[in-house]
């Protein structure tokens, strides 16, 4: 009976882990999308309860169907709650709520990959495909009886059926998208010239998540176990590989970049969990720590060659995490597994490094392929349906620019008492919205007479903060390099933005705004102002004002030099 | 001896609500009051014990008397603890702690309902009293042998006893305080014309807070199960009602405001909570889709009718998530109870809907009504008699507006790295402390003569953040619509305002301002002066500066208009 | 059964307690450090991982050897593992696991005390020490079958082995590094003249620890229990002990301050938490109303004796919460003891006030005595040879400035989207960065002739954030007391240090800078300017630029004065 509390326990804590998926996601990511990665990891789960309700949980648990391939659908979750023998199995219940929160785990993997540009209508749809259908074959496959399981094949606790699905669904999700505007600079031609950085908004808040994932990770582990031996095996693989992960990953990135990697490093922990999770039943503490060292390095390999090589752009790192460690994790059995415990646990045989044959390794690198396959397929097909259906699984330029929480959601912003900006003006490159570029303005503009040759005179620039950068960059080629940018709040109701918080319309009469401050003496006022104009004309409302005022007198401390002169090289 | 231990660790989750309620409270509140919201958290608990050591024990787990009434008082958790038989029931100990994670439950839900405006003092007394009298006697009529447990009444976790009785005190409490500052707008005769939004200052703690309530919740609602089937049972429940919730709430916000809303969502999954708390032993799973999808609607039509019909401020819906779910989760019961369940746990009868009988129903009915009416008495009197003693339980107008960090705690800023300001400068309409509108500055101030006619001045307003809407609105009755507004640091120490953390004194040098930029050309320098003089005056320091500048030019991008020109039509 | 496998569930509540670590010591300092402390929290752990395998699990659970000072080194991790007969007792892997994470709680407090200044470097040494031999070794003592277990000393859950010793090795490390920069200002002597406050940066995230950590308490109290009764006893102190303590302290900090402290008051109940772990499970319930009194009490006054008696900077409290209350807790079970208790758990005799002996209370006083001793003298010279072999522990005076997330870890900030500053200016007192000081600008600056007698004119100064202070205090110097500063981005990409992101150099284009403005009329501008250059000037690029502006007016709200009467006692 223990066991059978434990294994809801165990459940209980797999939920947990939705709380540390939220967190990791939103804390990688910006602020501007914080309610939106929420709502998406708040509702994979409550989605995919439904579909599970409806379809999956047939298809997983039922009567073994068509050679193995899936279950019968079944409602037995409304009629089998009264049957009052206690099989010495676990209760048809308890496995029902068991393979639930597994289902939602494998969905929420997801969402950090497709993070900050997804729709989220079609964030729902593809949550509920996934639970409905997609997740549950497989791991009727492998847990539910069918052919994989026949065969012996192996993932103690998901490397497969959980985290390489759900990577591979968010590598199919994240090439669908494209990247994110302003993660990679390209030339005229398209190519890729520059990978720009996109920081989360909260270290602290993924960190938590992290933890969250690592102590729930004990339940989604741990949960099976039917002895206290084999619980605690499970255990201390379940500490030792993401331990073995973060410190390999830590040495790495300390060696490789000069210093230790904060973020990648916490990544590094859930690809020591991940790739423990298939074998950590199977293997000696030993191998765990082989199988954590390896799953460290990997995630940095696969996290960088995405990004750097690949280019595709995957916020949280969820293929490196999940897909990458889930198939390490996946061949790994097949390589350590003890030949004692793989028969106490059903296997066909023992790991190449423990008995010399190849079977399991063969019988891994089976479920390996034959999932993959499965999970690719019907992911492409469900986001190239989604593309044709919704015209596009990608909100538009505007929205993805002025955040998904504010487009998608009407909620201004995450945090509303606080101003939130992003400090890497780079990745704004491209990050214009729509109906800039649009350069009418060629008849010079009249300014008042005002630049007498040693005359300074100061420009300031109020618009909105999506387009500093095309601000900066047109001043940059007349030669203004020293700005000063302000955050500031513009005053004025915003027409037809009225946005509802908990069904009351918010309204902001301050709107965020910045203020762009240019001395100069050299560069003509006219042609700042000309400039500056080009950089912001869209013809909205909101383009901006130009003020021009008197400057008496500049002094730049390190040189003593004052007027003119030290205007010079402002670029300090 | 396995559901010995379970109860214990459902204690613990039950205790680790506490984390849950203080992010979801903090998270949807204003940054200005975080600490406060933690401490009232923390210090029900704490509060809570003592009440709970020193009477509140005795009175629910105490020898019936008078008639199912109460317990007779003992401090049987001084000298039972030796007990040294197991009596194959829960041993006292264990009973005794379970009961008292509960007890601060109950406790705990009002805070949220109070936030932002209670006197601390006056909060530790209503949570004292709430632990010591109003929770266990009659949590002693449902769970202590009392006399709505003889006649059958069934509350399985909690509906009624802990989560309509924390509702009603909420509702109470915030009846008594009003609604915070700036809340609603009234026109002269004090009718409602405007109810305006205050969003909560960290969507994503106030997330987390979900999440980890919905985990606790297994404990909360598990924790009494005495059987692997029931315990199954249970989670499938408490699984199923919370998802159905989101579901349902996400897509009637989704249809009715156009946009799916984040908060109200998160809401609805606490609302299907405490909907199943009641009846998640005896329901079977379909009723729970039932049970779930009525709360995830009835939490957004309560929570929207007790603030945009009824005017009743509660911060974070605790009424519309607490009493109202917890009294249909008290119904649901008399409606779906299963008969063989029914039995299992000393119900009267199964539910209407499964046997056509009203038996169960009318008993959980009247189990509600005299519940309720309990709370709502001895709540009225609580609130009534501290408002008598304490000269009102609500803050000052200054200590509100300031924020009850600071001026109940000592507390500068719960987060002292960042610079917290509303963006809603709306809700600061009513917003102004005590002492403004003093208008004694009827008398022309003697400014330097500056407006030539065509000439443009920018007049820069540096003052306290509070009075940012008086400035507003005054300026804008004289025409004045285009303002910068920007947070800055104004130095100087403020005198008598020396406040200690962790016993040090706290120097805060630099003091939160506004700076306020307008320029004008029509309107004259001298109206802007005496008009922002006059809505800034109260007479005491610090109510701030006036300059006034010169301005060469201004450009207005979408048109290319300059000077004065310009200046119309300012508010984009 | 149970209990083994709620040993192992309480194994993964300790390791939760990371969490709690991570949140509290990361909440409790600024957000410049945030991602260094949340990486030594998770690398205390990992670390700690690989040093148990390597040598301290041997130390502590192999063979006694040399009369019980430790266990003799093997690696029966690597082996145990199939050893099939359940014993009745813990199976080694759990034991294993179970010890694994109280070895990492313990190196975990350390990082609290030592943050913001400490090399990350020294840290993972000093961490790895800990755990590979400090720590197993008195661990071995106690628990391991070592000379003070058979002496009859009793520790339960580690309120001697775990927090004592952390706390003596938090002390030890915040004395090698001596305190923050800011922490207290010194006359020309050296002699500390005042105690400066550094609120930490999220007050909710360090709450959110604190419930963490109460919630992981009862597996880390529980774990060890081996029946129903007395897991039921621990529940019950463990929730008394700290609800106690944080009444005291939240009414004593009232009383001694006018205002109930929130921070203190968080640690109070951390402080009754590590003061009941030693005696959870020998005390009635009445002994921990009195430990948790004192506990909550005790760490105020430690505290705030360390901070302002003995100048020792403890940036989160770890010594008076774990140090102070480690050996209140042991002492503790040496006073109250319950006789029948104490034979059941093995001690020598019951408590002073439960007996009248002393036997107990001097074997406690024998225990917390030697293993202080091994503690101090090992952590002692740990430090030492650290200190020698790295050049020293703490980072350089800039590093700690600019902070350590930016100049140990490559990250620019822990949240990206967010500027923060801290808003307290006094703690900058002492902050310059190297190389200032050199007022090597004695000639006068050649400013354009301004000063004309009634003229006002603005002088905006552009910086660097951490030369505020300097600055701020050099003008007051001069007579200038009236400062507006406000958080500004200076534009220009900052060369020769490129941070990379994930494996992506992170481009800085935008740095935070601080703009201060000041308006003056009798202090001639010259002077200003001149000032200013002194207090800014290093050398280096990025020193900053001085504006003067003309004034046309100023107008003190309060007053109505205006123009050169305005500027009078700016300080408002």
């Amino acid at each position: 009976m223990t066991f059978e509390v434990w294994y809801l326990i165990g459940a209980a804590l797999v939920f947990f882990m939705q709380a540390g998926f939220a967190m990791v996601e939103t804390g990688f990511t910006r602020a501007k999308n914080a309610g939106n990665i929420i709502m998406k990891n708040l509702m994979d789960f409550c989605i995919g309860t439904v579909a599970f309700l409806l379809l999956g949980a047939g298809l997983l648990l039922g009567e073994d169907a068509l050679g193995g391939f899936l279950g019968l659908p079944n409602f037995d979750w409304i009629t089998q709650f009264k049957v009052a023998a206690e099989t010495g199995n676990y209760s048809y219940v308890s496995q029902f709520v068991f393979n639930l929160v597994f289902c939602a785990t494998t969905a929420t993997i997801v969402s950090g990959a497709m993070a900050e540009r997804t729709k989220f209508s079609s964030y729902c749809v593809y949550s509920f495909i996934m639970s409905l259908v997609v997740y549950p074959v497989e791991a009727h496959w492998i847990w539910g009886g069918g052919w994989l399981a026949q065969l012996g094949f192996h993932d103690f606790a998901g490397s497969t059926a959980i985290h390489m699905v759900g990577g591979i669904a968010a590598l199919v999700g994240a090439i669908f998208l494209g990247p994110r505007i302003g993660k990679y600079t390209r030339d005229a031609k398209g190519k890729v010239v520059k990978v720009n950085a996109i920081p989360g908004h909260s270290l602290t808040l993924g960190a938590l998540g992290c933890f969250i994932l690592w102590f729930g990770w004990y339940g989604f582990n741990g949960a099976a176990a039917n002895s206290t031996l084999s619980l605690g095996q499970i255990f201390i693989n379940t500490t030792i590989a993401p331990a073995v992960a973060s410190c390999a990953c830590m040495c790495y990135t300390w060696i490789k970049n000069g210093k230790p990697d904060v973020s990648m490093t916490l990544n590094a922990s859930l690809a020591g969990l991940v790739a423990i999770t298939a074998p950590c039943a199977v293997v000696p503490a030993w191998a765990s720590v082989i199988i954590g060292f390896v799953a460290g390095i990997l995630v940095v390999v696969v996290v960088e060659g995405l990004d750097k090589k690949l280019h595709i752009d995957d916020p949280v790192g969820a293929v490196g995490v999940h897909m990458a460690n889930g198939i390490w994790g996946t061949i790994a059995v097949g390589l350590f597994a003890d030949p004692e415990l793989a028969a106490y646990w059903g296997l066909a045989d023992g790991g190449l490094f423990m008995t010399g044959h190849f079977t399991q390794l063969g019988l891994q690198l089976l479920g390996f392929v034959t999932v993959a396959a499965w999970a690719a397929v019907t992911m492409i097909a469900t986001f190239f349906i989604l593309s044709k259906v919704q015209k596009g699984i990608r909100v538009s330029r505007t929205e993805e620019i002025e955040g998904l929480d504010k487009m998608e959601h009407g909620m201004p912003s995450a945090y509303a008492d606080f101003t939130a900006v992003s400090l890497n003006s780079e990745i704004l490159a491209e990050g214009e919205p729509e109906g800039t570029g649009v350069e009418v303005v060629e008849t010079s503009v009249p300014v008042v007479a005002s630049a007498v040759d040693a005359k300074m005179s100061k420009i300031v620039i109020i618009t909105k903060q999506p387009r500093l950068e095309a601000l900066k960059t047109a001043l940059e080629q007349i030669g203004v390099t020293g700005l000063t940018v302000t955050q500031v709040l513009g005053c004025g109701v915003q027409k037809g933005a009225t946005e509802m918080y908990r069904g009351v319309p918010i309204e902001m009469s301050l709107l965020p705004k910045v203020k762009v401050e240019v001395v100069v003496s050299k560069v003509p006022v006219e042609t700042v102002v000309e400039t500056a104009r080009k950089a912001l004309y869209t013809g909205h409302i909101g383009d901006g004002k130009i003020f021009v005022y008197n400057v008496e007198n500049v002094v730049k401390v390190r040189t003593g030099a004052s007027g003119y002169d030290a205007l010079q090289d402002e670029a300090e």
